[in-house]
């Protein structure tokens, strides 16, 4: 194996909601392990703000690199604000994880050409943009010590696999971003760049408490981030593309 | 069963290409039996022109509705003028095949925004305007004789089912309209629409006559529109989604 | 294309059950377009006898080969007494269908040693052996009209893809049924062999006469077996190994 | 979640091949993280003999239990032998390997009966029985630290998904305990029993050393240990079913 970087590990995560769910894990589980953390977010209110302290208060280094909207001029800005803060000669970008997604759950009839337009929007082009940016660096940066350059990671759904009644535009979002997940990989793999899709399978009832603090039936972001974590640390020999994730008793 | 229309039955078929394709050859077979054919395609010299002389010297009913591009607009327009020289008092939209394609075939840090935004825009967007257009009449006809309002044909390929390495673009448009059409057949199977998706393994050797003219290896158009003309005589009772198509002599 | 056999095509159909299912309805429709229909099941009452003299009154032709059960050694000896009444002479089989199953319907803990190897047996041990009977006699063919040599068709269901709570052995075996028919179709189709499955997703509700009579809800064998048919006449350039079927109305 | 037992966690490995493979390696994994492994194989040579004092040595617990076939019969005599040894009220079985196989790679015609009992026998029944007791005891211990009670892990191939060329009885087989895992992981997630199917994706070239010793393009054993253990910790809230592996450099 080459020698291995002195440069620090940085992990770009795109896609930060509320910051209570995989991206907002997925900061402070990386933060935690050694990596600087730059977030790629709408922002909301104070929600980077907070989670950006947050991290640095336990310790952690990160930055927030706010977006309008995932667009690719937006994208390509928030990583030339990376690349400004965290210089290549210092840093090297080593995880890069798409949670950005748009969700459209209407009957077909009611779905609005704005609702599919939102949907490609974020779910295909900014995931390639996102794509694009994430193996440009990772095809500049030497092997790590379990022998890869770079992990692009994207937060998938059940939707990624299968159409279903209520989830025609977004489906069609996550089976596009599911298809370039896996062209990525083939590609890429030579490269000892890995690409991972997870096929996360969740009901979501948001407001329902006994159900939140339930691990049997509701799937715990920080148990994604500690998937994600697992991903970034597969050696070069034993890679996985598509990881499916489901609370332990989900009907299926 | 309810009572079968008298109305007659009219086939909407976009994606003409240059006019010796799938689309082509399932405008020349509907014609033959009975229906009359409405055309949507971009006029490429006098492709169309071309074929709906063809169709007609056969005896058959066509007429064309040339479109600047796939955008939505574009589609619902072309439905339109369908509507108008057909009007639905005679005529009952039975068939709508969705053979307009992208493809876009290159390493992944090669494709251009242009090349994602038309393949999202062409196997995707404009898939989902098509089948609303398509729906909507479907949703107003009574059953025909084999119990069906209507079917919505997507015409596939290998990349509706998987990415790979030249494909990133291609395969991510193509997906997602497969995700669209398992949607679709989800949800209007219980109003007795049917939706379909081939998935066309094909090789293309376009200038090696050999090739062309050897059964065996080449998907011939006219066999592909044979598959179409079953699956739209395929009764309620037993229903495809998803038809694979490949020559005799493939290797897969 | 080589010169089309003048020999009659005969076609071998495994598993009748009670003569009212997929089995008794292809070997009427085979018999109808011109098949010699040649029968191998287990005898139950008369259905046999009876199928036979219905096939026959309406004009075709057809015998049966009662098998003791689904072992290697009682299929190798119907074919061979196939053979014996229709000689390769006068005869060609152009057609196999297995439509055999032996289905577990339990939880796991509750199958029994027995319930797996039924399932294994039938499912698996015995479409190999009818597989090679049926492959070794297709390869001794000319092509057809079509440009095959033969066609074999399984009949498959949901638990071919999809092992579930209840189905675990009849799932293990029908997988495995599947897996053998990919296997034979990417080995022979070189040689001009077909070789299909047939994924049918029907629920099942034997005693309820509303649910039997309703094609929107139920899949009806003569349904089934006019995809047969049409599958069998698919020429050699658009080839299909898998085909779901499911009634109009189904969730799914 | 309730108490967490305090009796010592035992692993079962059935599988072992020559001792330098995944069961191997899951063996040493397992037991250098206070596992007591138990190990159900066709005594070869010294293999089990020695692969028990490897672990000893380096401070592990181990024992073995040959088995003269994974016949069912065969695999309860090794579980009463296991409990003899390891008592209940000692010892919680919390893992259960099943990487026994029998590969079979001919064209179709030239495999045999008995490739075909074989690769049946191993890869489904043998798989059944397996599942059985370990399901059973399973069942009967309280939830570990990661809220389950047992795991059962089975190492899938390429051929557990897709039938090929000169894998039919091979792939039967795989695909059949393909889906028995996904019937077990359905019917006994909400026991908090996990269930687990690895896909290997691995071309073997044995004799190669230079192809053995590069990451890139070997599938490790040790990285396959690891991925097994990564999934017995997985928390009950983000459980996987289905684990794909394969080196980076595959070309897939």
């Amino acid at each position: 194996m080459s020698t291995v970087s002195n440069r620090r590990p940085l992990a770009v995560i795109a896609g930060l909601g509320n910051g209570t769910g995989t991206g907002a894990s997925s900061a402070r589980l990386f933060a935690q392990h050694g990596y600087t953390v730059a977030l790629v977010a709408r922002q909301r209110d104070n929600t980077l703000v907070n989670l950006i302290k947050e991290i640095k208060d336990a310790g952690g280094d990160a930055a927030y690199f706010a977006v309008p909207e995932y667009s690719r001029d937006a994208i390509s800005s928030a990583f030339a604000g990376i690349r400004k803060q965290f210089p290549s000669s210092t840093y090297a970008i080593r995880v890069a994880i798409f949670n950005a997604a748009h969700g459209v759950w209407k009957p077909f009839l009611d779905v609005t050409p704005e609702d599919i337009q939102a949907a490609v929007d974020v779910n295909i082009v900014a995931a390639f943009a996102f794509s694009r940016e994430a193996i440009v660096e990772f095809k500049s940066n030497d092997l790590n010590e379990v022998g890869k350059r770079g992990i692009l990671i994207f937060t998938g759904a059940t939707a990624s696999i299968r159409g279903n009644v209520i989830t025609s535009a977004f489906a069609a979002g996550k089976a596009g971003q599911r298809s370039l997940s896996q062209s990525l990989a083939k590609e890429f793999g030579k490269d000892n760049i890995q690409v991972i899709l997870t096929d996360l399978s969740r009901a979501r009832q948001k407001n329902n408490p006994e159900w939140i603090n339930n691990a049997d039936v509701r799937l715990d972001p920080d148990s994604i981030a500690a998937s994600y974590l697992y991903l970034a640390n597969q050696d070069r020999s034993a890679w996985t593309w598509e990881l499916d994730l489901r609370p332990a008793h989900e009907k299926w």
